[in-house]
């Protein structure tokens, strides 16, 4: 068996402890006699599952007692319909722009309401996040979006926007559990689990208990309401269970590495690693901003798109995989997520320096 | 490793080859590098997965050229309002009750339009088919619903509803794939892939051409709205990678097995060893009126809820998991899926005459 440097965006690399031990859960999980793919949602043995998933999660992210955390499907994109549907009361809400996910989420917002767009970086291909201390924002706005790290652009939100008192709804999905954050001072923190934490297929949404209400939009569908899938503890229908269970596996493995304040030291490093060797390659240069570089996604360009891509197809047949860039952008990206190894990170150095001296 | 009778009626016993593969290939995916969980949903390697697992489904249950094949999320519950969304132009449809499951999805319809009880068997807790050789359906109903097997109560549609003309919708989440059906029947066929495909998290959708449009109500989410995931063939946004990979596996295994009417010939095989006890015995009773019996799911009572209780506790000590009725009936159900063999209902019969010889 040989395991690649996997650079993927996401579905991405996960601990390969957590790959090993449901490897050896696969046909009999822990004396049940079955796999987790194969038990009843009401068994004891699963609600044991998600339960202390979620029980891990709270304690990761040191999750306050007024907010609820739900597993759900769909991705970020059927998210995207839930924020309106669940929370635009007064039709009107805020966006800020700053790639094509929270672009995405503002144009669905716009089925269902009026969506401001209170800033954009557009202007500059989304390179940088824009200074939001003081945005157009309303007292009618139900709330304020945000995408905090961009996946395909690799800006993040180094500070959370003024929201002039309004309740702030952050995508965390490319940044999801890479550090601690304050909980409390989000209405909505959610991410689809597929970069950072777990397979595609769930959705984790922590959500202030007070917007969970029976006062949806109206035509929302009864899986759509939060309300319904928090009366049943995300248990209304069967949910994705395997994914579940390999989330809760994540969560273990995070407690383990020390948490997310470690998380977030090991992750600098990693990242201080490559952005370094980016400002001072004469080859190879990052696309963002400094100030708003993400920790999680580094693009980074020749300026040649030939090179470009005989630099893809080298790393790839080295053993360096999915660093080409999003299909929208061009140029290369490295994901660094928690599961990727700093040793990865610093064997794609090696190997762009070589690169780079090979194609100077 | 002692793996049991898993009689669960969903997430359910898969194919013990099937979880031994996935169990193989977890680390290195055949020579990829990374596991299935971690693989990019538009890299070359998955794209060959998604695409072979729609082939070998096309092929075992020989879909029309002109219907598509959809692999969704939410589960069936949330295809209840997808229904509607996508197919009420008229604002009315009839629904045939035969169910808990087929009653969820009526009153679903309900939230956007006329939703019409056509028919029900309600009156004698849903123990059998109602006669749908000549119901009320009238010329401005945009669809007739079914749920052909319903797994709570083991009732199983033998022939299809007359519906005059008008497009059928069928769930067939628990008999899905034990049986060739006729595709160019139906306008919509769908289900859950829990019960009798793979792991949660997956809704298996096949629709014809003509009824994936952009005509759809207002409101409905980018998401919800078919046209979206096939234009896109279900990699709109991420799918759920993992669970259609195995359900891939299971579909080679169906093929591997003889195909479809291999498997309702075994199906029936089992069937009948279960149904034949049930007929003869003085202690166990069917609950289903036997022309309308599911093979795949049988409750079953003693008429005594403490002997139903010992009953449930001793098959568990002796290895037969997951026997108890839906709490919302009680008495048991043995749910006998593709992936439970022949020896299991041999062993489950066994065990029940011992035990009605113990308890007479």
């Amino acid at each position: 068996m040989a395991r690649v440097y996997n650079f993927s965006a996401g579905p991405a690399v996960l601990p390969e402890e957590v790959l090993k031990e449901a490897a050896e859960e696969m046909m009999d999980y822990r004396g049940s006699g079955m796999s987790v793919m194969e038990m009843s949602h009401r068994s004891k043995v699963y609600d044991n599952i998600i339960k202390e998933a979620e029980a891990d999660l709270r304690e990761l992210m040191n999750i306050p007692d007024n907010y609820k955390v739900l597993f759900l499907q769909g991705g970020a994109s059927q998210f995207f319909a839930e924020v309106p549907m669940n929370m635009m009361k007064n039709k009107k809400a805020g966006y800020i722009v700053t790639g094509q996910w929270a672009k995405k989420a503002y144009q669905e917002a716009k089925i269902y309401g009026e969506a401001v767009e209170l800033a954009s970086s557009a202007d500059k291909t989304f390179s940088y996040i824009p200074d939001c201390s003081d945005l157009p924002i309303t007292d009618d706005m139900d709330y304020v979006y945000i995408c905090e790290n961009n996946t395909i652009y690799g800006t993040k939100f180094k500070t959370l926007p003024n929201t002039k008192g309004k309740d702030l709804v952050s995508d965390v999905s490319s940044c999801f559990l890479s550090e601690p954050i304050d909980v409390s001072k989000y209405a909505v923190v959610y991410g689809g689990v597929q970069k950072n934490v777990g397979p595609a297929g769930c959705v984790i949404a922590i959500i202030r208990e007070d917007l969970i209400t029976d006062d949806v939009l109206p035509g929302t569908p009864t899986m759509l309401k939060w309300k319904t899938q928090a009366d049943a503890d995300s248990l209304y229908n069967t949910p994705p269970c395997y994914t579940i269970y390999i989330c809760g596996k994540v969560f273990k493995w995070l407690k383990k590495m020390g948490g997310l304040e470690k998380m977030k030291e090991i992750n600098e490093q990693k990242a201080k690693i490559l952005y370094d060797f980016l400002d001072s390659s004469e080859l190879f240069k990052g696309t963002v901003v400094k100030e708003d570089r993400s920790l999680m996604n580094v693009p980074f360009v020749t300026g040649n798109e030939e090179l470009d891509a005989k630099f893809v197809a080298e790393a790839k047949a080295a053993g360096f995989e999915n660093l080409k860039g999003h299909r929208s952008v061009g140029g290369m990206r490295a994901s660094i997520y928690n599961a990727m190894p700093i040793e990865g990170v610093k064997a794609l150095v090696e190997f762009m320096k070589k690169f780079e001296a090979e194609n100077k």
